[in-house]
């Protein structure tokens, strides 16, 4: 059941880093909804790794191929799978972490939970296995966007020891958003994170930072009580994300500061409805969304595997010393930003799907 | 769906604060396991309300019923359940809330998602939901401790400014977080937290705060990769309890700041097996438990309902003033400390029985 | 989770036949339906034992509580439950078969699967156990009905080697089933079956039967490949009722005996819709319902225990014999006719709900 | 959901019979099995069409593909996934279809619930989707062997008029089935079989059949009460497979007619564990396998695409004429063999996954 995202709108991964392909197939998907391949490749664009220099120079198209559920651009209500071919397989690269786990990686884990690996590679906690996510999350993104007007945007809003300015959270974009390649729709900040992330990167080290996403325009109800809150969802989806180490919702720690008086959010008429003055709350009240923007971070950690000598033990206990080969991310919150977007689309068209059925 | 927690070891809650009683249906446990009603009300009393001075004075004994699923003190591998009577109804105390929705509350989303809400108390939403949480986490817990001796201890790390320093995570026990009535084992901080939660009830205010858990002795293995990791289920554990804004696993947000070669655990020999030098990934690498203690903290915001006059509109969108009557926790983090418990016990007693179909 | 059904209308019973009470949470039931205590007792009514001189003479009134989830009688949109008191628990009646597993009982199997059971009546197994299926059932078939204007009606059309005539499935009404007290709307065949089970009664022995079920309004379009197809709900639902052999929709077996010229249902015009000539389907193409009745058959063994004596063989596997005392049910069809109807209603009303996140 | 089959033991099915593969994804397959394609590809070849005069003449190799999930032939734990080309797509032969439904097929039923269907061929509901079940089943029949010894044998045991004698149960092997091409072990039933399937395609007509299968040596103890019950996993399981109408486990429909004293299993001695001399209950009490050989029948019906002229309606409703171009089984029974025995497999090994939680 791990591979599998969701209730009614269900995302299946499916593919590793090393075999021929990664994919998804997405079950409950509404029919006659109008999807074609530039629809998902715009967000596999954003996630694809060798955009710009703070990212891995792996230069890999990641073409997305719909193999079924869809016709004459229209989906059939039948799942639809969506692949994307393995270019730039290099198992070599990975010959001397056969017999030394990497640090903070899965290949400790992974053997014992198993008793077995994949030869090379991370298998299943590749990086690579996000791409069936991004495409999965396009597609819930259109059904979100195309039926009730919802519009999701995250950004970088920290690396390292550099945090950014909240942006105007009603009317920051994607484009404002990939004006920089770090992706920080503050230009200040922006050039501060590049400047800490090529410094990681040439200590052969690596850097972590935050992203932080806006879903407008969800509608009121979304979010089943008691333990499938809407926060609880978006909390598993990001702590989903590989190397993702926290998230937080509206006020989030901070509002465990606070005092109820100037946490609360005072109810005010806001044209036809009824909003708040202000939004501690990130959008959610009792676990369902009430109509106001659904703001939430998620921390991601440094990546675990430097080119850097690092002293650790092998499968055996025996000290040694790993220096990572291969081209990896110095910074992942970059390539982050349309993964995180994807699962914020899985859980919101998920809850759409779910309220439905209350609807007369 | 979505008042069922966990897949092989399920918990089911059901009742509302202002019906007869509330309770849960736990599906799934192992047969043949020692179980008495004791084993849960040690951890319903330290949940319960009238504890101390810091907590609503509200006085319920919340004594559990073991309706079935046991026989001669032994579980039948078939459900169990466990029943607590409301004793201490008062529906008139919420008079003025069926017309004025309670900031941050989940009066207003309540009444938009279903259309209709239960004319007292918080329905689904009270509080009181969590007693059905702390009985089937004492027994996820008791199988846990008799079957792998893993050890769950939770404490408050922080009240409103006062944040206290870590303690002996291999060390701290129950007995000392329960030294003070504010279960922060750091004597000097406790007292400071204190004073916060008294000063915020004298104002009619809240205040909130972060509970912090440890759970030593988990096995390794334990969390199944792609999304249903281990963080991943604790996250959406955490995030369903109300009142809560954020989770973060061992560095969580700080190891967003960090670089790769300072945030990496590098492996060392611990006895027969691998283990870390330090702790940075709590516990949990790849989304599976890694043998070393599982680390995380939740932030929970200052209750909703407080005794000062706040500034609101009704649902017709009039403006008016609301304060609360009734009788409230200033602060429900000392309270939160066998709920946070009993979900992280649950999600890892279902992640165990997951994880024993591998074994040969 | 083997005591939950359904995905988005969910009922999970608790309880065993020899603790206080037995009952049912439904999860995902609408919102503002009118629903009181009648509208379930009406089906328990025809369910409780002690109904006529075919049934057990067990005298259990089986009142049902309406615990929470509906206030001011409209359904809240959170959990429903409802309970049903065991009044005549009789431990004593089985004493002897804690030595002897019944022949063709639960007794052996659950001892083996648990490595322990309830030391009095069949635990989870019991009959009892249905009380809570009813009770879900009934609150389904409101929802169908008020909804859509379903109607589910089930008889009995075998006992033994008494096999009833088809009536006029688009006319037979819950009334005219409940004209005799064996629950088959035809007088001569009722009349023979009644014949039936008194015999086996008399002989201290027990006797098989079928009852079939129609569902009549029931909307295009109920049921999703590939693997929750209508009918395949529906098989899981009857199989899973106590003592039932087989499921056969529409021409059933017989239809294997069949071609296909003779067996497609031609399609019609039927007023604005489009139906079928023959209803060989059963109401159902593809796993999908097309608008026509959904007929269906259930097979159920005659009652494993019995006042007879039976040679068998204890735990240990010595020989001996066993003549059970207390008091059963010489047949289980009269009764069984609103449990079948409750588990086609909690398929339709789960199905309809699914369908529902299909619409614009 | 709907493509997502068992809850440990996980196969998700994807693909349409008019796209370029159909496959499987298996989630839960324990890790470090042995597995090679030849494993999988031998109940494929048992499947495909073309394999003699009795069944389509469409001549399709289905060479299954491993993707992934598997390393140096041992199983990886993480999800497997298997893949088959489609060689032979015609939609030109489905032409007139898009305009007239098909009587008794899904084409009617899909346009009616998802409002759109794949413009050529059955979509989801055709047979080729079975593909993937095939495949799934194969690896989770391996697992039961391997671990338990399981041998899991169906063939067919009727063909429109023609019913075959039962087999020696506890003797009847593959090589046995497939000694005829229409698989029934009874040499001269398999001739009459045989001639009323030749008749039906001389006549462009189809004719429907029965499967019967057994289960040896599946442990005690598989199967979860109250609705997860073995039979009725396997029923939901049998009739999930294109065609079905019926299922029946042990005395099945003829049980219904008998009384409790002929139809109870007394319990016996055999070797060290407790058996029954008969097997009434086909393996199966209280809705767990109790170690006798586990026995059902699976009624399917003749199939719906028949070349002879049919008198029907067009979408609109207007009478027309329909003759199915194409080739198309006559009967799908012998074909059926292998995907009732991977549905079988399917279930055990979900069931056994399960039933492992309980062990110490």
């Amino acid at each position: 059941m791990s591979s599998t995202f969701g209730r009614l709108f269900r995302a299946i991964t499916f593919g590793e880093s090393h075999c021929k392909a990664v994919g998804v197939v997405v079950d409950g998907c509404p029919p006659k909804m109008a999807l074609s391949e530039s629809d998902v490749q715009i967000q596999l664009d954003r996630r694809r790794p060798g955009q710009s220099k703070l990212t891995t120079d792996r230069d890999e198209a990641d073409r997305v191929i719909l193999l079924f559920g869809v016709d004459s651009r229209m989906t059939l209500g039948t799942p639809v799978a969506m692949m994307v071919h393995n270019k730039d397989q290099r198992p070599g690269d990975y010959g001397e972490m056969a017999f030394v786990p990497r640090p903070s990686h899965a290949d400790y884990t992974y053997q014992m939970k198993y008793g077995i690996r994949a030869s090379s590679g991370g298998g299943r906690s590749s990086a690579r296995e996000t791409i069936g996510r991004v495409a999965a999350g396009a597609i819930a993104e259109k059904f979100l966007r195309d039926v009730y007007g919802v519009e999701i945007v995250a950004w970088v809003s920290g690396v390292g020891e550099t945090s950014a300015p909240d942006p105007d959270e009603s009317a920051v974009t994607r484009a404002m958003v990939d004006d920089s390649p770090v992706r920080c729709p503050d230009a200040g900040s922006a050039a501060a994170m590049s400047d800490e992330i090529l410094a990681a990167r040439e200590a052969s080290d690596s850097v972590g930072g935050v992203v932080s996403c806006i879903c407008r325009n969800a509608p009121v109800g979304l979010g089943e009580p008691v333990f499938d809150k809407l926060e609880a969802a978006l909390a598993q989806a990001m702590l989903s994300i590989p190397a993702t180490k926290g998230f937080e919702i509206g006020s989030g720690f901070a509002g465990a500061r606070m005092r109820g008086s100037a946490h609360n959010d005072p109810f005010v008429r806001k044209g036809g409805r009824l909003g708040t003055r202000t939004n501690f709350s990130g959008g959610v009240q009792g676990g369902i969304s009430n109509g106001e923007p659904i703001r939430f971070r998620v921390a991601f950690k440094p990546p675990a595997t430097i080119g850097q000598a690092q002293s650790t033990a092998d499968f055996e206990g025996n000290e040694t010393t790993l220096a990572a080969k291969g081209r990896h991310d110095p910074c992942v919150v970059p390539r982050a930003v349309p993964i995180v977007e994807a699962m914020a689309a899985l859980v919101l068209a998920d809850m759409a799907l779910i309220q439905k059925t209350r609807q007369a």
